[in-house]
C-alpha cells in the first residue's frame, strides 16, 4: 500500500487523558481511535493487526477441532433468568435495553446460555459428543471504569470456545489440548517467552482454573512465577496447599506483575443442568453434558504485545501479526531514478506476496524514519541516491536495529525465511 | 470436513412461526439458529457462507480503493446530538442503554457521525482527499417488526463504505465506480441476472439515490424494470418526469416485486457541515468535504440468494459462496473398500485445495441424499459399491441435477474450471 494514500496520519502527542502506553502508541501511530471511554475503533493498520491475531487464534482452534460460529449480541432475558444470571444483582456488567416492540433485551457479555440452549437441538446421544464450538464476537461489558487502553474496554471482540463432553476424563483431555494450543498462540504472536500458564481461582464455576499471564509492568495481576518449570500461581490462590499440589517450592518463585491474556476453566454441569442439555449413554441413560470455557481477547492480546515489545521509539511488531512485513522508505527528494527504483521494488515485493507499506510521501527523511519507528513494521528498506549508487538496499530490522545492505534476491530470500 | 463431526443436524420441519422461505431452509439445513425475533446465530455452515460473501464484497471494495476499519457499536450521544440524530423523535430505531459509570449510550444503527468525526483528525488539505473507508460491522436497529427471516433483523453485519471527496464531480466519479463494483458483487454471488440498478428516493439526504434490487416474490419493494436497459425505477419515485430523465418508456417497463440488496447515496455536506469536516484547497480556502454512503448487508444478501436460487428440495449455492464445493456421499454400508475409497478421495481433493464435506455418517442413502439436497453444496460425488465397480465417481450438479461419471483426474480438472 502507498502511504500517501493511507487515510490515517501519525501524531506527535497522544490525546489528553490517555495514560496507558498501548493506547498512546496505537493512537499516535494511527492504529486505533478512541471513540469514548472504553470503546476504540480499529483503523486500517489496527484492523490488519487484529485480523492477523484472529487468524492465528482461528488456526489453532481449528487444529484442535473447533467449529466456528457467530452468535448474536442481543440476548433474551428469559434464557438468562434460567441460570440466574439476568439480574443486575447477580451480574453487574450488563448493558440492557428495551425492544420497541416491548420487552427487555440484553447485550451479551458472554455466551454460555445461548450456546448451551442451542446445542440442545444438536446433542442427544453420546455419539454427538464431544463438540467444540467457538466464535470471534463482540462482547459488551458495562464496567464502572474502563482503563488500560485497549486492554480493558466496554466493547471488545472475544474468542470464546465452549467444549461439550460426556465424561470428566474426556473434558480434561480437551482442556489440556486447549492449554497447549493457547501456549502455541502466544508463541506465534511473539510473547511466548513472557507468558506463563498460571494456576488461578475458578470463580463461581469450579475450584480452580488456568490463566495465561504475560509478565508486564502494565499488568493488573500479581503472579508467582517458577521460571524453570514455566508455570505460575495467581496471588489470589497463593497458599501452602496449592504450592504442594503443584509441586512448587516457595523459594523458587518470583512475584511479578502480569496481564491476563487468556483463561480456560471448567464449567462442569452448571449450564447443562440449568438449561437441560443432556445426552443418552450406550444404555439409554440420560446425563448432563460436561462443559468448559476457553477465552482470549484478540484486542487485549494486541495491547499486551504493544506493552511488552515496544521501545522508546515506538511499536515493534513480530512478523506474524505486523500490518505489513516491509516498510519501504523512498528518499527520492525529486530524483526520478530513486522514485522509479522504489516503485520497481514495491512491484517486485508485492508480486512475491510480501505485504509492503511504501512511504512515497513528499516528506523529510527524519519524519519518515520517526514514523517508521513509531509504526513498527519488522523490516525497513530504504531506497535513496546512496543505495542506488551502492546497488543494494539498506535493510534495518525494527526489533534489533541491525542494518544490512541487500540485493533484491537476498532481500526476497531473507523475507521468505524470516520468523 | 467429516459430516459425522459437524455439530449441527438437519431437521425436517422449520420451527413454528418462521414463515419466510430463507429462514425455514437455513434453519432446517443447520445454517442459522433463531435466537429471538430478529436475531439469528450463524452456525458453522452459515458462518462459512457469510464469510465468503464478505470476502467477495471486501475484494471489490479493496479494488476501488476502499480502506477497511472496524468501528465501535457503543455511541456517544453528544456526537449524534450535533447532527440532530440522537432523539427518538428523529430516529425511531435506536437501542439505547446507560453506562454504569453514568450517562446514556447508543448502539450504532449507522456510522456517519463517528466516522465523519474521526476523519477530522486525518483530513485537512485537498491532498488528503479523496478517501474511501469501509467496514463490516454489526448494526443494531430497533425495528417494530422483525420479518423476512435473515433479511430484516434487529442485529446484522453491514458493509458500509463512506466516500470523502473535494468536488461533486470527483464524488460522482467514485459513485459510478462503486455502482459498477456493486454489480460485480451481485454477479459474483450468483444473482447478477436478477438484480437491477434501481433509481430511488434519496430520503432525507438528497433528491435521489440508487438501490440494487433483486427480483423476488419475497421482496417488500415494487420496482418497474426495463429488462433491455437493465435498469429499474422504484415505485416511490415512479412518475413521468423521472421516466423522462432516465430516458425510459413506460411501455417497456414491468412491475416486479424485489428485495433491496444494496444502496448507494449522496450525503452531500450534511455531516461534514454539522461536524466540521473541512479541507483547504490549493489557495488555502476552507470547504466542507463532500460525502457519500454505500451499503450492503451480507446477511440479507445470503437470504436473498436462498430466496432466489433454492428449489423445492432445498438450497442451491453458487460455487463462489458455497460452504463447501463438494459434498462427498459415502454409501459404504459396511463395505470397507467403499469406505477406503471415500477416504482416499477426501484426502486427494482436500490436498488439492477443494473444500469437501464428507458424509461419513452411518445413515441410509435416502437420508443422505435428502440432506445433501437441503444443504445445497454445488457438486455431489457419490462413492458406492456401484461406483467402485465402474471405476468412476457419480457426480451430480446440485443446480441442474445433471449426473456424470468421472475419474479422479476428470473430477479435479472440472472442479478447477467450474464457475
Amino acid at each position: 500500500m502507498r502511504q500517501s494514500q493511507l487515510f490515517t496520519k501519525t501524531r506527535r502527542e497522544a490525546p489528553q487523558g490517555e495514560v496507558s502506553k498501548n493506547a498512546q502508541l496505537l493512537i499516535r501511530a494511527g492504529y486505533v481511535h478512541k471513540e469514548m471511554a472504553g470503546a476504540y475503533t480499529y483503523l486500517l493498520l489496527g484492523h490488519r493487526v487484529l485480523q492477523k491475531i484472529i487468524g492465528v487464534i482461528r488456526d489453532e482452534m481449528n487444529k484442535i477441532g473447533g467449529q466456528e460460529v457467530f452468535m448474536t449480541s442481543l440476548q433474551d432475558p428469559e434464557l438468562w433468568a434460567k441460570t440466574g444470571r439476568w439480574s443486575d444483582e447477580a451480574v453487574d456488567i450488563w448493558f440492557k435495553s428495551q425492544l420497541k416492540a416491548g420487552g427487555d433485551v440484553g447485550l451479551a457479555w458472554s455466551h454460555e446460555e445461548p450456546l448451551t440452549s442451542l446445542m440442545r437441538e444438536h446433542i442427544s446421544s453420546y455419539r454427538d459428543l464431544p463438540r467444540y464450538v467457538y466464535q470471534f464476537q463482540t462482547k459488551f461489558r458495562n464496567e464502572m471504569r474502563a482503563k488500560s487502553g485497549i486492554m480493558r474496554t466496554r466493547e471488545f471482540i472475544m474468542k470464546d470456545l465452549y467444549s461439550f463432553s460426556t465424561t470428566e476424563a474426556d473434558f480434561r483431555k480437551f482442556y489440556e489440548l486447549c492449554a497447549q494450543a493457547y501456549l502455541a498462540i502466544f508463541n506465534r504472536v511473539g510473547i511466548g517467552e513472557q507468558t506463563y500458564r498460571t494456576f488461578a481461582s475458578g470463580g463461581s464455576f469450579s475450584k480452580f482454573s488456568d490463566e495465561f499471564q504475560t509478565v508486564s509492568e502494565a499488568g493488573e495481576d500479581f503472579i508467582y512465577v517458577d521460571e524453570g518449570k514455566r508455570i505460575a500461581v495467581n496471588k489470589e490462590v497463593y497458599n501452602p496447599e496449592v504450592l504442594t499440589e503443584l509441586g512448587l517450592d516457595k523459594n523458587n518463585l518470583k512475584e511479578m506483575k502480569a496481564i491476563e491474556v487468556g483463561n480456560i476453566f471448567p464449567l462442569g454441569t452448571r449450564f447443562s443442568d440449568a438449561l437441560g442439555l443432556t445426552y443418552k449413554d450406550e444404555e439409554g441413560k440420560e446425563h448432563p453434558v460436561i462443559m468448559g470455557c476457553y477465552g482470549i481477547g484478540p484486542g487485549r492480546l494486541m495491547g499486551t504485545i504493544v506493552e511488552t515489545l515496544s521501545d522508546d521509539k515506538g511499536i515493534v511488531w513480530p512478523k506474524s501479526i505486523a500490518p505489513f512485513q516491509v516498510h519501504l522508505i523512498e528518499l527520492s527528494n525529486g530524483n526520478a531514478d530513486v522514485h522509479n527504483e522504489a516503485q520497481e521494488l514495491y512491484r517486485e515485493l508485492t508480486e512475491a506476496g510480501v505485504e509492503v507499506l511504501w512511504d512515497d510521501r513528499d516528506a523529510r527523511a527524519g519524519e519518515k524514519f520517526a514514523d517508521s519507528d513509531l509504526i513498527g513494521i519488522p523490516l525497513r528498506v530504504v531506497v535513496s541516491e546512496k543505495t542506488l549508487a551502492a546497488g543494494k538496499f539498506e535493510c534495518t530490522q525494527r526489533s534489533s536495529g541491525k542494518t544490512e545492505y541487500m540485493s533484491l534476491p537476498d532481500l526476497t530470500e531473507s523475507l521468505a525465511h524470516a520468523e
